[in-house]
């Protein structure tokens, strides 16, 4: 067991101090504003903006309604993207109707192969969108990609959803592609409860996500777009300005966890090989085991200790009961082997290194006996 | 002027009392569950399922977001619905790619008529769903909405947005239906801040809804459904359940409130017939003045006290700009006629009846020099 018996798992949920949430939720009970764009969103969206660096972010009510209206804004109709993914990516594709393809990932980086995005383009006219995924807040490759979109003239999409705080080429990373989308789910890095972010290329369309996450209103009487609703409460907002000024320590606690794993498992573990442009948010730690066996081996060994890391990403999602034929016509053997040998070790601030040490004993053993 | 110069719209957002809130909230941080089906969203749909008199409901992030779903769930294709409601509970359909055709509303109840549905019903056989709203908590014609899905094979649904603690026939009005939705926005009877529900005819929808707003997770490992994220957060839960405990004491203050104008505007201007088996839960008053002249009179006169009712609903959804002539096979006079006339007075928990009296004294001198 770990020293109090407390499950562990792949992350654990950070809340504000109390008082500083209190601070924000008197804002409410004084404006009487919980949501439609209230003045603690007004202020989140800027402090935000701000933060990141970017021009504007357009506040969702979580990150797959971020991708939905992103791919509404933008018209998609068929896309390439990756399995090796969150389900949301693509379940939100097919959910809205888009039809998609699946190109393999680098089996280092575990981001898109842009070679194979390539060979789909040129055989299939009809594809207008690359949806490619930052995965684990490891820039995929975004030059590669953008070579494609000026010689195709597709869209390209970043999920950016692991994303906060990553840079590529100093540039904050939700600043690429016609559009990128964060969440902002309780269990990320920075968290509104349940929320999400689109930062557009296009400043217009920020306007327009705004008309569509608000049923389409203009104004009260005049409806201008198709709309739904996908609006971040006030309450939510409010999350997101307490832990905004918390920020700095949450950054620093994960970086310590992070590199308390990295130098105790380098050269018994596979990493993930990251992106030299891209800086790290520490917002995961990967690992590929040998085998599967091995990878088994470990996840029963620690259940014993109650420590619970999770297989991000499995099953690879072009094995979904729903993904048919046609989503897949190239092998996909890199996402299909990762898959099965990845795991994402408990990571969050205030992780108690005695777990770690649990966690990384377990792996040394595992892997020697393999 | 209104006394103190404050703003009076059409409604205002209830806060419970602030230890109320806090009280839950505490919960939250001792759980550290924020969402994805924790401790308060299971206490709130139990005891909202009770309150209520249901055997189960379904929590959603919002109301668009359980017309959404339970749309997906039903597999609607075709619908026939009203012009007369607002305008999610349309878009919402467009949006998913859903297709429909408008019936004009009985001039009297503001519902959806009957007999044009059935005369659309006879012309057309895709179509597969007719989306009735029981508009201002006013039971539609249910009866002969079940005459026409026994005769037709149709499935129904309730937009029953504005139906918190409406009953008909002595059972929740949300009981009825293949699926009956409400909503719990912050201007709503009871809210959750942003939130929404979807009761189903059939048990194991429930379930399968509930797979559906968690990304068609069965398990972390075991996808089954097509799904998005629409879930209900804990901090949302926990404002439901905080209102909850102080739901008599809205409901009187509603009652006292609507009653005020019943009573003083009887005789001066039309208003909404309601159905006979239908309880009134005093969520909204709405008022048919004789002209749009009159009604435009009264708004701009009102404005000069910082008052605002809100044209509930202008303009009628045929309206629209993304509005196709399909979509209109019938005049739509009714609908047309009633949106230009009519006027939703402001009504809430504590409104100042000085402030009533004011709306009141305008509107009957409008009229009289109408």
């Amino acid at each position: 067991m770990n020293k109090n018996s407390e499950k562990i798992y792949v992350t654990k949920p950070i809340l504000p101090s109390k008082e500083r949430l209190q601070k924000y939720i008197d804002v409410i009970y004084d404006s009487n504003w919980l949501t439609n764009f209230g003045p603690l969103h007004e202020l989140l969206r800027k402090r935000l903006a701000s933060y990141l660096n970017v021009d504007n972010i357009t506040l969702t009510a979580n990150g797959t309604l971020a991708l939905i209206v992103a791919y509404k804004i933008l018209n998609v109709k068929k896309v390439i993207t990756t399995p090796f993914t969150f389900v949301a990516t693509i379940s939100s594709m097919l959910w809205e109707g888009i039809d998609l393809v699946f190109a393999d990932i680098d089996k280092e980086t575990f981001c898109i192969d842009v070679n194979q995005v390539e060979d789909l383009l040129k055989k299939d006219k009809t594809i207008d969108t690359v949806v490619a995924v930052n995965v684990f807040g490891n820039a995929c490759d975004i030059e590669g990609l953008y070579f494609l979109k000026e010689k195709y003239g597709i869209k390209l999409i970043f999920d950016s959803c692991h994303c906060f705080n990553v840079y590529y080429d100093n540039k904050n990373i939700l600043s690429y592609g016609d559009a990128s989308t964060i969440s902002f789910h309780a269990t990320k890095l920075f968290h509104t409860i349940e929320g999400g972010g689109i930062v557009f290329e296009n400043p217009e369309y920020h306007e327009k996500a705004e008309r569509c996450i608000n049923f389409g209103l203009e104004t009260h009487y005049k409806i201008t777009e198709l709309g739904i609703n996908a609006k971040m409460n006030e309450f939510e907002a409010a999350m997101g300005l307490a832990l905004l000024e918390e920020i700095d320590f949450i950054l620093e606690q994960r970086k310590k966890a992070w590199e308390y794993y990295y130098f105790k498992l380098k050269g018994v573990v596979e990493f993930q090989k990251r992106n030299d442009k891209s800086t790290n948010n520490y917002s995961y730690f990967p690992i590929l085991l040998s085998s599967e066996e091995v990878l088994l081996n470990v996840l029963s060994t620690l259940e014993k200790y109650n420590i619970f890391p999770r297989r991000y990403f499995y099953p690879p999602l072009h094995t979904l009961p729903y993904i048919k034929e046609h989503h897949k016509p190239i092998e996909l053997n890199n996402a299909t082997d990762i898959s099965r040998r990845i795991l994402c070790l408990p990571l969050y601030p205030g992780i108690d290194p005695a777990v770690q040490d649990i966690i990384i004993d377990v792996i040394k053993k595992e892997e020697e006996h393999a």
